[in-house]
């Protein structure tokens, strides 16, 4: 099961490479990771994906509880949370397929930001599902180019309702 | 001189760990980094933001090099590329502050995705000046919550005009 894990971290010094290490001492493939400072630039936001085995995660989730610098955990299964990812993706699409890619980028509402005469490249944001959806469209012209920042996820406050 | 260092790396165990040790390991301390699948599930793009001396990191991205599950380093202060970076942010905001809030999300067209009577959770996309302003106007009411991913970047076609 894909597990989207947050860990708040003082921005110091080898911290990533230490958690990193942890997931993968333990045996844990990383599917996708992101970081960078938070408001207060003394910390930083480590945001993980990881596959495994429930028992295994809670495991790693107490451990990285026990490191010096990390300052907060949170396993999203058990909250309810909004989940992003960006992408940016250079489709090949010549004059005559650029009208078709176009169209499909305003039903995702991405964006275009860069264009020349073979290819395009693309700027989208979404939920992992639509990201998923987006690329199976764009794949039959051709993905020369892809990038992902991972899922960036936040928690929702537990009394507010949902806006989506 | 902060650079931004897209990695093309196999998508093996303990890749990531081995890429962050690397820059701890010599003295650098990472911005920001993530890391995702590309389009060959067998392959991921680590993009690094680190700040530091040239030669050193010329040094780091030579060695970068050699590492057997590297396939290809792009130092892009070298190269034309297009950068965007996804953030997550909770802003405080009652009902009388929310007007302005909303108005400041449509100058910078982000999107409010969570909505509760004291908060909004608001995603944004752009480059890290576009980033910054944003934050800033959004500083006086109270930043709750910050998730960043960090740049991501490609490379633009270097026969490719400009499009934005």
């Amino acid at each position: 099961m894909k597990h989207t894990i947050s860990v708040l971290v003082e921005n110091r010094f080898g911290v990533l490479a230490r958690v990193a290490g942890m997931f993968s001492g333990r045996g844990f493939n990383i599917d996708t990771l992101n970081v960078a400072p938070t408001q207060d630039p003394s910390r930083s936001r480590i945001t993980v994906t990881v596959k495994g085995n429930d028992q295994q995660l809670d495991q790693a989730v107490k451990q990285l509880n026990r490191f010096i610098n990390v300052l907060e955990v949170t396993d999203f299964q058990r909250d309810t949370f909004v989940a992003r990812e960006l992408i940016l993706v250079k489709v090949a699409a010549d004059s005559v397929k650029r009208t078709e890619v176009m169209q499909i980028c305003d039903v995702f509402r991405a964006k275009i930001i860069d264009v020349n005469p073979r290819a395009l490249i693309i700027e989208a944001t979404g939920n992992p599902t639509k990201i998923e959806a987006f690329l199976n469209m764009l794949e039959p012209f051709g993905i020369l180019e892809l990038a992902r920042t991972g899922n960036l996820a936040l928690r929702r406050d537990p009394a507010a309702p949902a806006a989506e």
